[in-house]
């Protein structure tokens, strides 16, 4: 008859509190929590809920209790897509096909966005990525390049939130269609037409021609799906 | 010197042979979990532990404790990416465009490979939708037709990741950008052209063109992000 519910509750309301903070603006990334007495003494709770409750924060990945003191707000919340979306994944019975398409629309979306937004800064170092990956870089570097040539273009597209889902589809393909990206990147064939797309990917959007870069990327990712279908 | 490192480890060992449990498809959803005592017995740790590893799986929605007993794994579990996505887009201090932009990514995707892979009871049903929204439904109604419709889509383009995420996101932005949804579709103005719009939709979704459904899934939402931007 007496579950612990009422105790279930504490807990979540404590997790409730600490997320108010943080929507509220009260917390932001990096910044410490108050210590565990202080939030017993200011939610009038126990400290074992108090407990329970910074635990399952960590568990979600939202705080991170640095040892020898302190709960922060983690820098690297992004992550924490990941573990969401990959056991969901899993649970769906989804396809890598789902995978794939879902990479293709976001790095078009970003592309286009790109091309719009591009500072200079970031235009220079995607310039840098291309220059290098021309200059037969070994295999582990092109692997690296390519990784570095899509992350920033995620953030010149301006858009953290479109940004982190690629960022977690990207790392759910690395995880569940494995070897997909070296298998692609590796293979000497591809090589020529890989830095080809990437040299047009580049222009496009240091070039601030979104509709262009739009299409460019489309095309990459249509023959990166192809390969990895085959494969 | 000594902190709970140990024991840390153990429960998270044990959230981790359950995920593995799921990965490898001998837990799926709705499936209820071996009990408390069992789970003691075969991974060989404390009860504490076992209940430690159950409360966080509770707390990050992968599994529902049942009253009168029993774990199970959550059957709707897309709602678990709603919460770190919107812990995600506070923490960056993201902006309203950013969730507009991506949902218009997603629902021109999810338009396009719908008009690929409606089936007949599906298009029978968006159709039935579109009629219920063309005999003056009352406000509330209109607002439960709009979401049925593009939930319709979603499911029809047959990519369970790519309409999870869109769920969520839509779910984000009925909570961050309170009463848009409604401000649009109330606005006596707008009635007739949204209409148009989701009659414009089905007719080629369910004519199974997709590059007509991405034309105007397009056209749809840029003039719902133009009305919110107003807003």
């Amino acid at each position: 008859m007496f579950t612990p519910v009422k105790n279930t509750k504490v807990y979540e309301q404590v997790i409730e509190q600490i997320k108010g903070m943080i929507t509220s603006g009260q917390l932001k990334k990096g910044d410490k929590l108050p210590p565990e007495r202080e939030l017993v003494e200011r939610l009038q709770v126990s400290r074992t809920s108090v407990r329970e409750a910074l635990r399952a924060l960590q568990i979600i990945g939202l705080i991170d209790c640095r040892q020898g003191g302190g709960n922060y707000i983690k820098e690297d919340f992004e992550e924490n897509l990941i573990e969401p979306l990959s056991l969901m994944f899993v649970l769906q019975n989804s396809r890598n096909r789902e995978i794939l398409e879902l990479r293709k629309v976001l790095e078009v979306e970003t592309a286009t966005q790109a091309a719009q937004r591009i500072t200079p800064e970031q235009a220079s170092a995607l310039q840098e990525i291309v220059q290098k990956m021309s200059q037969d870089p070994s295999e582990e570097e092109n692997v690296a390049l390519d990784k570095a040539f899509h992350y920033i273009i995620a953030q010149a597209s301006g858009n953290n939130l479109v940004m982190s889902i690629l960022l977690a589809v990207s790392s759910l393909m690395d995880s569940f269609i494995k070897e997909a990206r070296e298998a692609i990147i590796l293979k000497d064939e591809n090589k020529k037409v890989l830095l080809e797309h990437h040299e047009k990917i580049c222009a496009a959007i240091t070039g601030r021609d979104p509709k262009r870069a739009a299409q460019v990327m489309t095309d990459h990712m249509t023959l990166i799906i192809r390969h990895m279908d085959l494969n």
